[in-house]
């Protein structure tokens, strides 16, 4: 790839004109917050935050960056965990921020579809949706800050991909600005279109690094009628597992969320976030965040899940459960859950590691690696939870005790994270379920992954991006030979 | 692009030494029922038909072809209606039938996934799955002869995609042969993973222009414990529509099927396939097939239905129903649906139109456009039926009944479907929601789409198969200026 040249005044001058003082951003208390990622692992430096306000600026903002071989690093809410959205650290790159592109253009309760730009943010998206009597379904912790662009160029996951499908699923369109700086206007609310390679699915999932995503239309599903939310506790994942199987066969697939959480990541929470409160009289080994969606006139999800628990329970496969009795249980249920991440980051730094296998090797896995890596690194925990019936689950390994936590990272997490990614591998799983790969996962996912996969990814980004413009660093390995940070 | 060469005696001496006499096949008697097109539109040859039974036979005669740059053109059942298995009249291509590689690998319950080799037929995959208490949510007419390959690269549509999505939807992972004969060993059946541009969701729906599709890991779900079939009449296309919507809100999404069916067709199928018998006791001038699925233990989805139908009745949105009482009724009920294309066959020639516009839209679109065309060719007659719920309907155009069917056709058709497919474009529309490109809509597809896409497309294309040996002539309008066929 050609390299690439560090922004000059004439072309820095030339955007400051095309965006105004709103959208060319130099001041540092207002760019400083976008050079750090969420898990503040990474920092960056760039010589000004740009911030569009319509696809129009965004495309001449790409074009004059491709003419002058300046690199540009897209950015939404900043909440993603693999430093995706974090410029480079010498300040070679533009950070293009979509935050001000934050219309909904449309949106139709016939059509269960809603139009919005790349800056929308998840919450609001939410709300748009309850306002139609429609709902889009998809949530994840970071959802008063995380964005429509963000969420569609990571592939975003969450706590309801069980039934709807990860963001992948809810896509219909898409409208981006291509590398060269030209549009594509993908935007049609369209359920079936077979016009050649879908070039939506391509762009979701991206990370910015064959264009930017501007907007996105998006799948809706019918508002929910009623939800019943339960706190189940199970000996191990084996029985979670089947009760999830089960719980499916029974509710006609209602069951949206089937979270797994660890006694240890349970206690992590009870003791670092004020307020939260212990879900079942006694502690259980593991436990299931379910909630089950019921519809208009159909019958109320609660009786099917009381039952299904209460025959579970005689079954062995349940320890004790309890089922919220009104919304603020249910969020209080969902609070212990979604508090998990912010409960370990108060606990002090972790290894983080968002794996998937296929599901039903998942329970074994957990098992037999739990068991492995606590061996190999005497003193060290592991903390598993998140998505069972999705495959993927958070695997955390916690320092010893006694150690201070960053430098034992230091010296060992590397050499701790191959392992577990080396074993993740064995089991024919991803080293990437839902983060993605940004510039945390690159090298290990260059080590892992085969060189086929590789040579057609680069194929892909080189067709898209031969300049190289596009979030370099970033997703793509590059191959050894090839000049690029 | 290079040009292509003809296949040369030593090439075809070595591919029938590496198939054998099963996978190298000559006989006029077994190459020539695979030279035609299902609609019989086009018309192909070759010197011979490689069937090779398993994945490293694949690769190897993908290797061979590349270095003797030869074309090759892959093909499943041969039920697709664009022409895209049909190898080109030169005899210059080579045709590669995955047929024989028809093992299920593995299927498993726990997982909800099946591992299918490309040449399985869809029905079987269909029995494969209910032996296990599961299902695969994707049916079309052509299930008995259509193969997991084929529907994978089409990205195959069908009756259920309300509830399911396309094939798309359903592919977990993908292993393909890629153009230079690599392994792409992308087979897991993870629920989530990552890492990189999705390579499953590019090859789905490339139609083999990017390589081979050689197996497939699917989605399954839960079993049908119990099904609502109802043939319901309706005034119009928009109360159809606000009767979906109003299904959907009612039954917890658990409507699957909702095919739209006007009288004209419903009297086709009754004039020309034996045992059908019309559904209701007046004919009215719009149908809806209507499929609502129940789960184990959970309410029967006929009492939901005959609810909401009477309902609907009292609003004005239905004229009359009738829901089956027993498995033999819906299946007859479904015949009947299922029967159109059919019917239409035996009717004669028509010109056909595979389209989508956003849902809400299609009712509008279909009153002006029928009548438009109608008053535009006097005597002509549209016959428009389909996935009402996905806004994509079969446009179907039948010449006046006093012309040759054939002649008028010959001299009208392509400016008559010319004019459907500008009004499609005009409303935002995809003029092929499922059937693909094929060689049938190439230059339809390249005048209508816009050059961002079509530049991007190239570029894929471009990227993956630099010899341009995988299908050439289908899917991708070439350049004007390059060379092929």
């Amino acid at each position: 790839m050609p390299r690439l040249h560090a922004p000059a005044p004439l072309l820095l001058d030339r955007l400051r004109t095309l965006l105004g003082p709103q959208g060319f951003v130099t001041d540092p208390d207002l760019v400083t917050p976008w050079l750090t990622d969420w898990r503040d692992r990474y920092r960056g430096e760039t010589l000004a935050l740009l911030a569009p306000s319509s696809t129009a600026q965004v495309a001449e903002v790409v074009r004059l960056a491709a003419e002058a071989r300046v690199a540009l690093v897209p950015q939404g809410g900043n909440t993603g965990t693999v430093g995706g959205a974090t410029p480079p650290a010498d300040g070679s790159a533009l950070l293009l921020s979509l935050r001000r592109m934050n219309r909904i253009r449309s949106i139709s309760a016939e059509d269960n579809a809603v139009i919005a730009e790349a800056g929308v943010i998840l919450s609001d998206l939410h709300d748009a949706a309850a306002a139609i009597g429609r709902r889009f379904p998809l949530s994840l912790a970071a959802k008063g800050s995380a964005t429509v662009g963000g969420l569609v160029s990571t592939n975003a996951g969450g706590t309801q991909v069980l039934r709807f499908g990860p963001m992948r699923a809810l896509v219909l369109g898409v409208e981006a600005v291509l590398p060269d700086g030209s549009r594509f206007e993908g935007l049609a609310t369209l359920r079936k279109d077979n016009r050649g390679y879908d070039l939506r699915q391509l762009l979701t999932g991206a990370e910015g690094t064959l264009g930017v995503v501007t907007a996105a239309a998006l799948r809706l599903v019918p508002a929910v009628a009623a939800r019943a939310v339960a706190w189940v506790g199970v000996p191990d994942p084996r029985a979670a597992l089947a009760l999830l199987r089960r719980l499916e066969e029974r509710t006609g697939e209602a069951v949206e969320s089937f979270e797994l959480v660890p006694a240890d990541a349970l206690a992590l929470v009870l003791r670092n976030i004020g307020g939260a409160r212990a879900p079942l009289a006694d502690p259980c080994p593991w436990n299931v965040l379910v909630e089950a969606i019921g519809s208009t006139g159909g019958p109320d999800p609660r009786d099917a899940l009381e039952q299904a628990l209460a025959a579970a329970i005689e079954d062995g496969l349940v320890v004790d459960a309890t089922i919220a009795a009104n919304e603020a249980q249910a969020e209080a249920l969902w609070a212990l859950r979604e508090s998990i991440s912010e409960a370990e980051k108060i606990d002090g730094p972790s290894l983080k590691h968002d794996i998937s296998v296929p599901v039903s090797e998942m329970p074994a896995f957990l098992e037999r690696e739990r068991e492995r890596i606590e061996a190999r690194y005497p003193g060290s925990r592991i903390i598993a939870f998140g998505h069972l019936g999705d495959g993927n689950i958070h695997f955390n390994l916690l320092p010893p005790e006694n150690a201070s936590r960053r430098a034992w990272i230091a010296e060992h997490g590397a050499a701790a994270s191959a392992l577990v990614h080396d074993r993740v591998a064995a089991a024919g799983g991803s080293l990437s379920a839902e983060h993605g790969i940004g510039q945390a996962k690159l090298d290990e996912f260059a080590r892992l992954t085969d060189p086929v996969r590789l040579h057609a990814l680069r194929a892909i980004k080189q067709a898209f991006d031969p300049l190289g413009i596009m979030n370099p660093g970033k997703l793509v390995p590059l191959a050894s030979d090839d000049e690029d940070q």
